[in-house]
């Protein structure tokens, strides 16, 4: 079964907004076997849109689409289906009672164009929207399946979960795809393959692999597609054993979890603490660590300590060390995580401190230069790195190495 | 002129990956007046990439394709691109010392596959990589232009800025597109959009108004299409600052930043100094401040303060306000603002504390409860926000509300 989804806004076109839809619906599709086939973008544009929707459904069985369905005059998609379909709208009940209940909620008066976003399409069953004024609409036609939704997030989630998935589901016999992720640090993606060049080669057709990079990490994925899910789990895990077996040495997890995660999991799992004492870093670490549910049984907190001041304040960095060596150094960042250990009560610290960029660079520590520790109460490591000249980039290279510099430590103390 | 961006990858068509390069890319082009037209992501098959690239010719002048060109069996761009033009490879000498550099500096060993890392089409100009193994090509082919650059963020993003974007202004004479955005908060998409109905109705064709909601923010954005950017740009301020002129209690911002930016700039101006003290957000707030450089001229720092002890020893929140009131409660989120500007000796504070879910409800305190206070060294305001089931979300309107929150706090302050 093919998918194809269409996402319609001209804020994606001018990269006003980054489409973070069509992946979140690729995975939920994908969990239940179907595959994506496809992935476009198109401009509010009535003619593009109808193109679109025509290739889509030349090499699909499904076509998703989402955006376009506000209130306001750019939201085109609802006019142009029904172009598409050469049928008309009329108001749905529910729909509306649904707008009525959600401008209730808020106090504010109803304008036409807020009842108007009750109409849908004569062909369609109506998917409602909890989460929004615009419902989501299910249509059949010529032996395809279309799907509109609005484009705001968690509006689209909200419906995909509660309706599409699910009707989806019982409207076909669906088949298999699995996937088994393994993910690697320390080695580069040419060198994996290297090593288990044989192991590829001697892959069936229906199973495929990929090699992910991504700064400093590399996730392999094995895809495996067909019929019985359970012939294809075991198959699966046949192949990511060997591959195991030949770079354990680098795999962090064989779970598809991120790198964060991986670690939550193994301190929650021996009952240990951890926090964090940022400073170029600047909360992302503690932000990626706590997008986790539970993370709050192994995550105490941290400081951002992004000013000198602070350092002292909130981790007991003695001024005479950020005097004679800086706050980007080994000592300060040794002071820090020792300082996170002792002042949080924690049995593991990570600290960072380094020059992000793009200003504050020196001739000794030029912009990219990071200085990363890891602590327990009674061992510190640390890392220098040599970054590049790029903010963005070196705030999440820090965040990944800090987090794997942990993950060493974390499998040294409990080999 | 009209550019497509093709993406190739089966990790952004099984959801493994968000798709961030074409928005960044097309705001690149756009920046120098390049429309996209479309975006289309496709997986790592021939056939499959040799139709996009004959549809995308079809309607587009210029075709930038990213993904594919590392050096495994999946990479299979190079060769596709080689059919496509039939044309054979040849090895570029300068892109093969730069890999030979590349595997020096880590001191590793060149493999065959590494080699040929440095192999490019025989109809192109090499565009030389030097963040990374994988050349970019550039192609010119029956009146229209190709780009084929790696997938990997960075490398992409310096081939543009060095490479692409030089070589197409100097191609071609550009038609200039000027953008006019205006960012809100308080008001709905449709209310906006009615108070302004008659501005709207009288835009000439050549200028679109778009209305782009995220989380109770609603962005307004002109755009301009023509020959005579500074006629566009007198045309769309004139229109903008109508818009301004009608709505302007809820404007935030006439730059196209994000607020935490409009924060950042307005308290530098004034020379005032920021922290933080999150709970529930986790560090997400500092994260958003400190991904702009010079943040640190504003932003001292912060705490995240997950536990209950944290709470404590980081803001000094009283042992008998947590037991009295609990971690999520107007008294204690009052007492981490306070402790911020007190123990760090800032001119404002945000703190946050609520339930981000999807565990941890009460029934006096469902999921999605949320307590924020920002304050000065006399002033606190507190408000309480009901949000959803969903933790991503919670913790980004969290951080968008506080963010409100302080801005309107420092209007108050400075108006």
């Amino acid at each position: 079964m093919l998918a194809e989804i269409i996402t319609i806004g001209d804020e994606i076109l001018i990269g006003q907004i980054v489409d973070t839809n069509s992946a979140w619906m690729a995975q939920k599709l994908n969990d239940v076997g179907i595959q994506i086939k496809q992935i476009t973008s198109v401009s509010d544009d009535q003619k593009h849109i109808l193109n679109s929707l025509k290739l889509a459904a030349s090499h699909a069985d499904i076509i998703l689409i989402t955006g376009g369905l506000g209130p306001t005059k750019d939201d085109i998609t609802k006019k142009t289906l029904t172009e598409y379909f050469n049928v008309g709208m009329h108001e749905d009940e529910i729909a509306l009672e649904n707008v009525k209940r959600i401008f209730a909620r808020f106090n504010s008066p109803l304008l036409d164009v807020n009842i108007r976003q009750a109409e849908v399409l004569e062909n369609c069953i109506t998917l409602q929207n909890k989460n929004g004024t615009a419902p989501g609409m299910w249509i059949e036609h010529e032996g395809k399946i279309y799907i509109s939704m609005p484009g705001v997030p968690f509006e689209m989630m909200y419906l995909m979960e509660e309706e599409v998935i699910p009707r989806i589901i019982s409207s076909y016999k669906l088949p298999s795809i699995v996937h088994h992720t393994i993910l690697t640090a320390g080695l580069g993606e040419s060198f994996l393959a290297n090593k288990i060049e044989d192991i590829e080669n001697l892959l069936p057709s229906h199973i495929k692999l990929a090699y992910l990079p991504k700064l400093g990490m590399v996730r392999l994925r094995l895809s495996a597609y067909g019929s019985d899910k359970t012939v294809l789990e075991k198959e699966i895990s046949l192949y990511a054993s060997q591959i195991v077996n030949r770079v354990g040495e680098y795999v962090i997890s064989e779970v598809d979890i991120p790198l964060e995660k991986v670690i939550l999991d193994f301190m929650e799992a021996r009952g240990l603490t951890l926090a964090t004492a940022e400073s170029c870093t600047g909360g992302y670490i503690s932000h990626l660590i706590t997008q986790h549910p539970g993370c709050s049984r192994v995550f105490l907190g941290g400081a951002v300590s992004y000013s000198y001041e602070l350092k002292q304040i909130m981790l007991g960095v003695t001024p005479k060390t950020l005097a004679k060596y800086g706050a980007v150094s080994e000592e300060t960042v040794k002071e820090m995580a020792l300082g996170a250990v002792k002042t949080y009560k924690c049995d593991y610290s990570i600290a960072v401190s380094g020059i992000a960029g793009p200003d504050g660079g020196m001739p000794d520590k030029p912009v990219g230069t990071v200085w990363i520790a890891v602590a327990n109460k009674t061992k510190t490591i640390t890392q220098k790195y040599q970054f590049g000249n790029r903010r963005a980039q070196n705030i999440e290279r820090s965040a990944i190495n800090a987090l794997v510099l942990l993950f060493k430590l974390l499998k040294e103390d409990y080999r």
